[in-house]
């Protein structure tokens, strides 16, 4: 059995602890003399890893509506909220419909699944063959709220000028077909996972999805009218509340520990139990060095630490370990979680440069970091090849931007992305939605 | 054993998944040939399983708080949060001195149990017999953060005019006797189980009980001075933070896994697993096809995308699916959820017709959707009859109404339950607290 | 095996429920007829009780900084944040690096254990021998949330006045050096653990610590500015978000589960799950009890009530019941509690005559209670000592009063703790990190 194979439906036998035996491959494990934990116990164990880390992933969402709606300004509030718990939603209709099964569905080297809405079937469970590891819905509700992750990344760069229905629409495709069919290169079995392409639990097939996504759309779209002046200036547009750009931060860093140590797919041995709790303490402590990598380095560079980068920074770290948290040793979880809160702080301002306006940041926190980390995975786990991680890496950035890049301009030209100037100047709100997010206070002229 | 017992103490023995069984009545299940999981491992899981979900429908407390001080005006937000932490607090004091028992001890076939305070016996437990299923402690945990529940419903539609220490009073009398009596009825095994009604989770023992209490109260208070001109104009009195109304609702949709995965009562065999994972991803899509309704419903008749109707569509299909998670389809929670959703368009307007003034629309998403979800389960549950689903609602409302309105009635001449009309203008923080929610932010004179 | 020792590491095995025991120490428990649970499916459930019981208290730290947020006034706001996120990261890392095996490793009756960089060692389990009891990492991860916690406690005391990068320092050396050492007398298996010292999950171990640094602190950093004027009158100084720091308390009481429920360390046998389902549910009434006695008392001593000792309230019954939520009966629990919030509105105004500017309350909340719920396991544990208990508290508080001032003064020297004068008066955050938290609300002169 490959340890690379990930997230495949009923191809990896729970209690198996793989994604571990490959991150410690010196280690020789005996088999135990004693009798292994039996089967309808493992099936359990295997279902409630899945339910409880997938609630974590869930509340993701949460910290992703906190983390932009603190971080785009007064007049766009309302709108983004929106757009998250609708997005939300519709990455679950999506993937109940049509994007597991295209993902998961008889992929077998292939490249994509089967057309076909999704049930659970467990007959096999209930008459007493627990083979298949764990309740069919368990796997499908952990999964999805991986889908949903990806398509909450992009909302965020786009705030405050693309409008509400055209953006939806691309959640529609982005977690209906984009997601799924790239997902089933490697998580369904496909040709990636057959090369031995390593990403245990999505820097490249979550996080840097979305961060494409989100980059092609950026583009697309065009920056806030008055974001870059002529002389090259950036105007500052800060973000309405901090505190809630901090309380999605640490949701997200929560939701993270569901996403990766969910990922293992498996709590039915001791082996299984080992590997996530190690995946726990990396998926911490690269978060915790990213932030102290973006503080430190902030505060040499511009004499003062700013909140959003410290933010970035532990989103950063915890991207940047996504990849391989299975494999790394503490010590490496946290270099690479510095080198992904490094990142944020040199790349932001490159993006700015470029005129490309990231209105959270996603694109250096979910695609420089998700590559970061796919490529770091060479340095932890011996089965990981540079080159095939490099090959996965530009495969998927590949059809994503493509078909991103299609559905965007196709939106654009039919039904129009963006607000109009006046629309702009309004705001994203009053526009959209007629309400704003906090009616009753006094805001700065200046600011809106 | 009948499945339609829910919620009874030791009555149903765990690892059963007798839940299940019914939804999916097709399916065969012959007797496992491998022998069953041990007892007392079972008893680890069920155990554990409510503990888990018990701190998520605790959280569910949060949810509440953030939802109902997002959608108060500015001047009352602190007496809301207040409100919540209290009748929280005398939520968990109640149900132990006396509701829990009143619940669940000794009903059979009666209509309410005894008096007495709750104490935990697992003296048979700790001897090694594993009989009752779980520990008893844990029992008592889940089951009260229920009550919790359904008290938060009430405070949000009485907002901003009703007194603080008359609230609370209200509160004291709905945890400890009316929310106990009629939970007696069908989860304490009392005549409403006996006839057969069904409600897994709660969409009448929980919603439709804090949509009663809620309903008579905002009927005999009155509503906020200002809310209906003598023209028929409805005043628009918008939610001061719409990001912490999100947020609540967020974090109510985390909460909802616990409130009806746990109320499988068992997670202690792959069948149960079955059954909770089912209900987690039912769960799921039930609120987020409420969230697309709500939207295109609103788009389709305004033109726009009201989020506070999101939002509570996001409530409702919640509150819709919980009657009936473990016995729908995936496709028929999709429905289930979407009517919910649908329900809060229409009806929020209606109730406004009737001027009754329900601040943060708990009426048409814990009643209505209550009353909803509890008949649609006939259309997944073969065991469910139209009529005895009936007759459960409507003896639930008699009981819970005529209750609510004596004590509403009762406060009202003895203590008075309003605010002054000068203290309505100054608002209920300054009047009950004296202490500004945001003492630093200026607010628009209009608005106060 | 005494069951005193708490926290060792290694030292307890699991299923023993040794807590419980000694709290219902009349329950004569017999041997158990059915075997035990297996030894692997055991370390699975241990295992994962760490892990779950974990994120909850990692979940904490949001609870603090949103907390702490909405004490503070809107020009300390992003500083606050900061300075959460980043005492978080900085307690991982120094845990990691010394403070982990300084508390756990060969401390054996003496007063430390070794200097030693952490590392997981389950060569043991993987081989078959699942002795251990659970995954090294997953003990790692839930014991470095404690500590992350004592630090949290510091930040709000100090806040508004303190610089970002000495209070960092500070952070540093508690959660490296001083919180360790402390542990490891008790809970590392030390000198007060042979002494009979009774402290179930840290009443003094974490948030007395937290409290005598923040004491410390807040005595030799003094008061925020034109806090106490010259005729002994307290300037209200109130916090700029009421929702916020209802949020965190929220958070902080959904968390707390994690944190008295995970330490029973154990959830592989029937006897724990009893144990830690008690540990729930004294944990949740003692909180409730909290609030009630904080709010009655506050009503009945200034005839109306402060949102605030409401939420302190919850906090300190928390922190009063930390120290023996195993050995409590449910209505011990309460008075416990009660007694905890009580203390806290007796207290704050004491502080303040002392002229000790605590912003968010930490030392009677963390402090007091925390000596209380200490001195309160004699009422409930009749295996803890008056004497001995005090002599704990005695020696903790000595060693964390005397080696925080010393780090606190030896900062004030060399680097200056405090903002100047025109610092303070434009506040942290302008002069920390340049970045307001609420950029685009206007905020009343007279607040700034």
């Amino acid at each position: 059995m490959s340890c690379n194979l990930r997230h495949p439906k009923r191809r990896r036998g729970p209690g198996l602890g793989g994604g571990l035996m490959a991150g410690f491959a010196l280690v020789a494990v005996s088999t135990p003399a004693q009798a292994a934990i039996p089967d309808e116990t493992a099936y359990v164990f295997n279902t409630f890893s899945f339910l409880v880390h997938g609630f974590l992933v869930l509340w993701m969402a949460a910290g992703f509506a906190m983390l932009e709606s603190g971080l785009v300004r007064t007049k766009s509030v309302t709108t983004i909220l929106l757009k998250n718990i609708a997005l939300f939603s519709i990455a679950g209709i999506a993937f109940y419909l049509v994007g597991y099964n295209l993902m998961y569905r008889e992929v077998e080297g292939g490249f994509l699944g089967s057309l076909a809405v999704w049930s659970a079937d467990d007959a096999a469970a209930l008459a007493g063959d627990y083979g298949a590891g764990y309740a069919a819905a368990s796997d499908w509700f952990f999964q999805m709220v991986f889908v949903a992750t990806a398509a909450s990344i992009v909302s965020g760069a786009l705030a405050e000028r693309v409008k509400l229905w055209p953006f939806l629409g691309f959640v529609v495709l982005l977690t209906a077909v984009i997601y799924p069919i790239q997902g089933a290169w490697h998580w369904g079995g496909g040709w990636l996972s057959e090369l031995g392409f390593v990403d245990f639990a999505g820097s490249t097939l979550v996080h840097s999805v979305g961060g494409w996504a989100a980059l092609c759309g950026a583009v697309i779209v065009g920056a806030r009218r008055g974001r870059y002046g002529p002389d090259g200036k950036v105007a500052p547009m800060p973000g309405s509340s901090l505190p809630l750009a901090t309380l999605g931060t640490f949701i997200l860093w929560l939701g993270w520990l569901g996403f990766n140590g969910g990922s293992q797919l498996a709590l039915g041995s001791a082996a299984d139990a080992v590997a996530v709790s190690n995946i726990y303490v990396n998926t911490t402590m690269a978060s915790a060095c990213g932030v102290m990598a973006a503080m430190g380095l902030n505060q040499l560079t511009t004499g003062r630490v700013d909140l959003t980068m410290a933010l970035n920074g532990a989103l950063a770290g915890l991207v940047s370990i996504t990849a391989g948290p299975d494999s790394a040793s503490v010590g490496a979880a946290c270099l690479i979680g510095a080198v992904g809160g490094g990142l944020v702080v040199v790349c932001t301002p490159l993006l700015d440069r470029l005129r490309i306006d990231d209105v959270v940041g996603a694109i250096p926190v979910h695609l420089l970091a998700g590559i970061w980390g796919t490529l770091a995975v060479t340095f932890t786990n011996p089965e990981a090849s540079l080159a095939i991680q490099a090959l996965g890496i530009a495969a998927v950035g590949l059809f994503v931007s493509t078909l991103s890049t299609l559905v965007w301009l196709a939106l654009k030209v039919t039904v129009r992305l963006r607000l109009t100037e006046v629309g702009e100047a309004l705001g994203v709100d009053e526009v959209e939605t007629g309400m704003r997010a906090y009616p009753e206070f006094s805001v700065a002229p200046s600011s809106s």
